[in-house]
């Protein structure tokens, strides 16, 4: 029995997702705008990779989506020439996309009236776990969702949380996820400021932080990027102006107040506005001014 | 050569680190305003445990201070009856509380004028790490007082970090240790009452988080409490409203903005407000209304 999937958006977390699929037996099939991804998963066993999905459409049993944001979730699918009016009728919708809990009920709504079976499935873990099939996946949905997915899960997933049954629970715990991941880099940067103004050595304090117990997960990945003076993007300052602005939206649906995520959102916004938009994330800490931070040594 | 040493203020971590000295062979004395402390220590082997110094201090080497805070740091050594008027020349102080540089050179001050030692040396790591000598020490102070107080480190110290020759630079790094622990547990709490407030189940919002790159050795920590509905107070919320108020002071003092630890601050101060000061930090989170938390089971 042969599984078909279609993975669309080949970025660092989609194009290890699909690599994953090919390792693991599926007919894997990439879906990308950039030819040179194309090739890539071509030459690594994809069945086919283009552009569109006219070709192969109504051989697929599942679907993967890994693009950017909701919009581009609801154009790949609904758009002109849309992806999920040529599905046949069953087929699985995995939405992996960092999106609100309101797009994924909408995407839902629309995928069900096509008669598509949607699965709510953000996932974590960067590009090094997409590549070797053990990322983390947070997921919402029927019964027949998780089921029909089974082989893409087995495929891309070091640890599964089945959340509920409820589409958008998924993406509230992905988005409260990234509540945390965005305070922590800002708070993160805010003392390492604090350090630089204060005359501490920044790798000396990177050096403290991380052998005691105010270390989190991102001080400890981002913070060597400001030790380092690199602001190479890994993940960009944009991305968490993106992903702070959805716990924004999550709290005011939810009547709910976040002191500190909305300040981090602030500041995120800043250092966009501030041009270092497109830098590492960590960069968020040249909002603050009247300090010197270490520059990258020449090679 | 047998070398003596005087812990001030047998809490948790001076308990623990009285009995580090005693298992690292030297003359322990302990110095505390409760019994039931000094009959502790005592039956571990100190060589005396008293309310005040007066019939041991000019035989001390060392004295450890790990007393609350920076008032009490004063009262014990320059207050009525104070220790430092009758330690021998040369003696050296360690400074394990939290408090401010400018406490710090305050004391330091003080403790010259009269051919006394300082080292500016505050702990992190918690009372486990105390009791197996194994606290990690941020210490700025001259040669010569690391020097008086090798044994003393050794005896203590899992991990030794010299600062430098400033007094002022240990508390300094102490306190930014601290914005980052008292952000991580707001955050944390944070994060955790909009999960509520979005009916995902707690103890799986806990697991995920602590899977994932949200994750911070606070969060792992504290939330569990959260989780459990367990608030006896391991560390407590006026702790924090402390140490917060100490961030606050040295931004000011260095004219530096800190949005996050600013909010955080407010969050304990509230919490501490509405009547959670005595509770476990964790209970922070109970500044949030309309939300249901986990409640403790009965036994």
């Amino acid at each position: 029995m042969s599984y078909s999937v279609a993975v669309v958006g080949l970025g660092a977390m989609g194009m290890g997702a699909a690599l994953s699929c090919i390792n693991a037996g599926l007919e894997t099939y990439g879906i990308d705008l950039n030819p040179v991804l194309l090739d890539k998963l071509k030459q690594a066993g994809a069945k086919q990779a283009a552009a569109n999905a006219d070709t192969f459409a109504d051989k697929l049993d599942a679907v993967l989506l890994l693009v950017v944001n909701a919009r581009q979730v609801k154009s790949v699918l609904f758009g002109e020439n849309g992806l999920a009016a040529k599905l046949k009728a069953g087929t699985a919708v995995m939405v992996s996309s960092t999106i609100s809990a309101q797009d994924a009920k909408e995407i839902s709504q629309k995928l069900t009236a096509l008669k598509l079976i949607m699965l709510d499935a953000p996932v974590s873990g960067g590009a090094a776990k997409a590549a070797q099939g053990e990322m983390t996946v947070m997921a919402s949905g029927s019964a027949e969702a998780f089921d029909k997915l089974q082989p893409v899960l087995n495929a891309v997933a070091g640890k599964l949380y089945n959340i509920g049954e409820e589409i958008g629970l998924g993406a509230t715990v992905k988005i409260i996820h990234q509540l945390l991941a965005g305070v922590h880099i800002a708070a993160g940067a805010e003392a390492m400021a604090l350090a630089a103004r204060a005359g501490i050595p920044l790798d000396l304090m990177y050096d403290v932080v991380t052998h005691a117990a105010g270390n989190s997960w991102m001080f400890e990945n981002r913070m060597k990027h400001v030790v380092d003076g690199d602001y190479t993007p890994l993940s960009m300052v944009d991305i968490f102006v993106k992903d702070l602005g959805l716990v924004t939206d999550t709290a005011k649906s939810l009547h709910f107040p976040l002191p500190l995520a909305g300040t981090a959102f602030n500041m995120f916004t800043s250092a966009s506005n501030a041009g270092y938009g497109k830098e590492d994330d960590s960069a968020v800490i040249k909002i603050f001014n009247g300090i010197t931070l270490p520059k990258k040594e020449e090679a």
